[in-house]
């Protein structure tokens, strides 16, 4: 069962302003709940079918988790989605700082004011494929805790790393000789570059791309050569990232 | 003004059992409706903010098309999008057939049973940009129609053509000699394949992946490489199938 008193406190966390408030997000579905129990998130609290606690019970004991058995009626109150899931979770957000050293280290995502939560979303699950394993946004992208870019990165939000943070700040103190990439409708043929395998990929926003204040400080244009010039405009956010992180990784 | 006859029409036209009485869809947006008025798309009516009928005469002045001028507050009655734009067509829905031949000679998209509206226009869009010029879709599909899809194709929808047929007949009528291949989790690494310029590209549904009755008609099954095994679990419909075409199109 479940109190109104818990069923207000799980809605409130759709919302942006309650979740920064109570530093807590919301998860569902089999999937990315087990992939949150599996990773160093903290899970609160599970709210979940009779069912999935049976199957599932040593994923959840012997942690300090508050475990309600639910119907599926009481699902569908709690339930962001059209459908409700068997598992319903409330997990901490980690509190992450970030370090510029291991950063420069690797291949680096960073997103400049991306705010479509389906295309961050849907960013973060391409990343995890492609061994990316630190995101840094932009203070005006969307929030990764909305319940609609958990939903989307279909559990990669237990593996990759987001951070958010003053992008020019953190491009001024990378290391010298860290290569920064940015992202433009009419950058250089990503595929006949010749790319490393670590740096900074920036991507911009859906609609302005990236933001003017960053392109002094961009080493290399890259973009993605169209099949005909001048027929199609533009290529969605999340499918343009992906094409480029296929082509990094492909070298 | 518009009437509460009018409003109750194309709202009605959110609904796929609705289009297909009517035969009509609609399109909303500065980009797609203009991109329909230069296609060979009939647009039977706009409905348009004066600025927007001021600049755009040229495009729809000597064509057979209801015009209505209209306030943002009656825009904001008809559409189906959080925030109204400045113009909202309905579009009669051309009549296609499909020409076995022509496909053949190409590289052609098939569908079999994607069901995210978000994914299906996306695709289009992402298959425009690499000049894809038609896609075949089960029946099972998203309706093309639905205006989530016509959104999300940012007026690609004006120049690829989409159709629905039986895959399978389609695939046992193809000329013998045409390529075709299918997008599994497990088929072989893309980046090492040597593709042709034509063929049929099949991929499948977000979940269920291609139909097991599709796969003896199938000659390469084609995936793509994660970086890491076993870590990621999957990469969207969309993703997948713009990673393929770049790659198609890349050789």
């Amino acid at each position: 069962m479940i109190s109104l008193g818990q069923i207000k406190y799980l809605n409130s966390l759709q919302i942006n302003k309650y979740r920064k408030i109570h530093q807590e997000f919301i998860a569902e579905g089999n999937k990315i709940v087990i992939d949150l129990l599996q990773a160093d998130f903290e899970v609160k609290e599970i709210f979940a079918t009779t069912g999935w606690l049976e199957i599932n019970s040593s994923r959840y004991q012997q942690k300090n988790i508050r475990v309600t058995e639910v119907t599926e009626e009481d699902l569908n109150k709690i339930s962001g989605l059209t459908s409700a899931n068997e598992v319903f979770a409330v997990v901490k957000m980690p509190l992450r700082s970030l370090d510029l050293q291991a950063i420069s280290g690797e291949l680096t995502l960073m997103l400049d004011d991306i705010r479509d939560p389906g295309n961050l979303g849907t960013i973060i699950r391409t990343a995890d494929w492609f061994g990316i394993s630190s995101i840094i946004c932009s203070h005006e992208s969307v929030d990764i805790y909305n319940p609609k870019v958990v939903q989307a990165t279909m559990g990669s939000i237990a593996r990759v790393r987001v951070y958010y943070a003053d992008l020019k700040d953190v491009l001024k103190n990378l290391s010298p000789d860290t290569k920064v990439y940015g992202t433009y409708m009419d950058g250089e043929d990503l595929s006949k570059k010749r790319l490393l395998d670590k740096g900074i990929i920036i991507l911009g926003n859906e609609s302005k791309g990236i933001s003017k204040e960053l392109s002094p400080l961009i080493n290399e244009r890259i973009g993605i050569r169209a099949f005909e010039k001048g027929k199609s405009e533009s290529l969605n956010a999340a499918v343009a990232c992906s094409i480029i992180l296929y082509e990094f990784r492909r070298k």
